[in-house]
């Protein structure tokens, strides 16, 4: 399929760069600043040099994007708070235009998801959006094949910077600060870590997660959320001594979307290390199913997004087997 | 879709149950001995109740299913070694009616895998069979999205029998005989428990897999199978004085299928306890990504068959990314 991207940070640049071994062609792309487009194919590595070189991909403005020749476009600029925009309308620029749209912004489908799916109702594309919650997890498939009405809760460490963190701070005895700034020092986290460390991520995650289980009406003001910033060194020595860790959980029951930092077993399944995320479903028929891996990284939420690409020949609508 | 079920053991019972739950209309049952159908859908209570009380669901021949109004026949008689039959023949009468065909039974997959496929290719049903690895483990599924070729080896515990009997004699410090013993007891462990215990059922999920994988060509004679028979329990312990245990693992590489027992740290992904399975994926852009859950039972099994019905609206042929 051809594909347009929007957005070349690191899952846009990922996704350019392996499309072509999933047999895809990339006709188009954008940054912040500009865009290139050829219906035959753009070439990827000039694209990425000239965003190297000059600080852009291209010379024409990155809305001329969205009427370039493509089937799909992958929204993958950054993820943003309130009317999740820009990639909100861009998404919808797609959908009236009759492709297909992947989301790895979770902006769309954690804060406007009924509108969006409002108008891909009336489009002739789907959207997808796997690589929202989880990165390379396949969250959204799995809840697709277990079937939503069928799952009654969804919880989760959907964060791997705050993990990180945390397990640093339990293995190495270290202060939140110490950890915090060690992980800054890594990359794990962002120079301003306050999107991660404060819960808001996983929260949107978890809303994300809501929405597909009950088919929409949930939004991020609907979450309680409460983060791990400041978090006390003590309270895993405590919890340690009772053969317990701290996790940040992300729960999505009936009753709510839920962020906190909660006591789990140092053997639970939930207590997973380092950066890697899990998510576990209960479900109706199957007892409980547990998913792990890579949470981040450009190549792991780019596999995630193409992985959508290749469910696009599934079904219309939003892809739930409702 | 109208499903028609061949077996009525604990997994062709349960797909009768929940199908409707599902929106699926069960149009035929049959067992070993009888079989009964109504294109307009059977009364599955009343079938069930007279194999209970008679000792088969239907006054007509097993074979009159295969005759039926179906979408989709469920092949969830047992597994046989060898010729896969009569799974493999049950499936083939489906796809030569160009009706669709959903796999409980492991024999067509892993032992006639290329026959099977060859027969579906001139189809216009398709195989699919995600209930034949992992029980409620989305197995397939998560293979099919990551694409076949993108993966690089698998490796699991996908042997519940064998897992609980490990797990047991590590806590508890008993011999196997009395671990197993007690698993009979518990029916966890079949009265005759070789096809789990000697490795044979964790290398038919691994060559299942390995034809996934491979897009064919694997069939059981080609697995390299030691099982837990009469393992003995201070191999255990001295694992143990190091923080290792040992699981029963089944592996598919590049070059081979093997089943052993392998040690494992003690806090590893792959160190699930009791009757879990785990299934993990070694990805060329994603990482490790593990999958755990229930390997079997009634409920857990269909829920599997009842997730590849749905997923039939997908694609033709085996159903796989290739």
């Amino acid at each position: 399929m051809k594909l347009a991207i929007m957005g070349a940070g690191a899952v846009g640049r990922s996704v350019a760069q392996i499309a072509p071994e999933y047999g895809h062609t990339v006709t188009a792309i954008a940054d912040s600043t500009g865009s290139v487009q050829d219906p035959d194919g753009i070439d990827v590595n000039q694209a990425l040099t000239m965003k190297r070189n000059d600080g852009t991909v291209g010379s024409e403005a990155p809305e001329a994007l969205l009427e370039a020749d493509y089937d799909v476009l992958v929204e993958a600029t950054p993820t943003t708070l309130g009317d999740a925009e820009p990639g909100y309308s861009n998404a919808v620029a797609a959908l009236e235009r009759d492709r297909n749209v992947v989301l790895a912004n979770k902006g769309p489908v954690a804060e406007r998801y009924n509108d969006l799916m409002d108008v891909a109702s009336e489009s002739e594309g789907a959207v997808r959006f796997e690589a929202t919650v989880g990165g390379a997890i396949p969250a959204i498939a799995t809840a697709e094949g277990v079937g939503p009405e069928h799952i009654s809760a969804a919880r989760g460490v959907l964060n791997g910077t705050a993990n990180f963190v945390l397990t640093r701070m339990q293995t190495e005895g270290l202060a939140y600060e110490h950890v915090l700034a060690e992980a800054q020092d890594l990359g794990v986290a962002e120079p301003d870590p306050s999107f991660d460390v404060e819960g808001t991520d996983a929260a949107l995650k978890g809303i994300i997660l809501a929405n597909v289980l009950d088919d929409g009406g949930h939004e991020l003001a609907d979450a309680k959320i409460e983060g791990i910033k400041d978090f006390p060194a003590n309270a895993l020595e405590v919890a340690a001594e009772d053969g317990m860790t701290i996790r940040l959980i992300a729960e999505v029951t009936a009753d709510e979307v839920r962020v906190s930092p909660r006591l789990v077993p140092e053997n639970d399944t939930l207590a997973v290390t380092g950066t890697m995320n899990i998510l576990q479903f209960d479900t109706e028929h199957a007892g409980q199913l547990n998913i792990s891996g890579r949470g981040a990284g450009g190549p792991e939420t780019a596999s995630a997004v193409l992985a959508d690409v290749d469910r696009l020949s599934c079904k219309s609508g939003s892809g739930r087997s409702s």
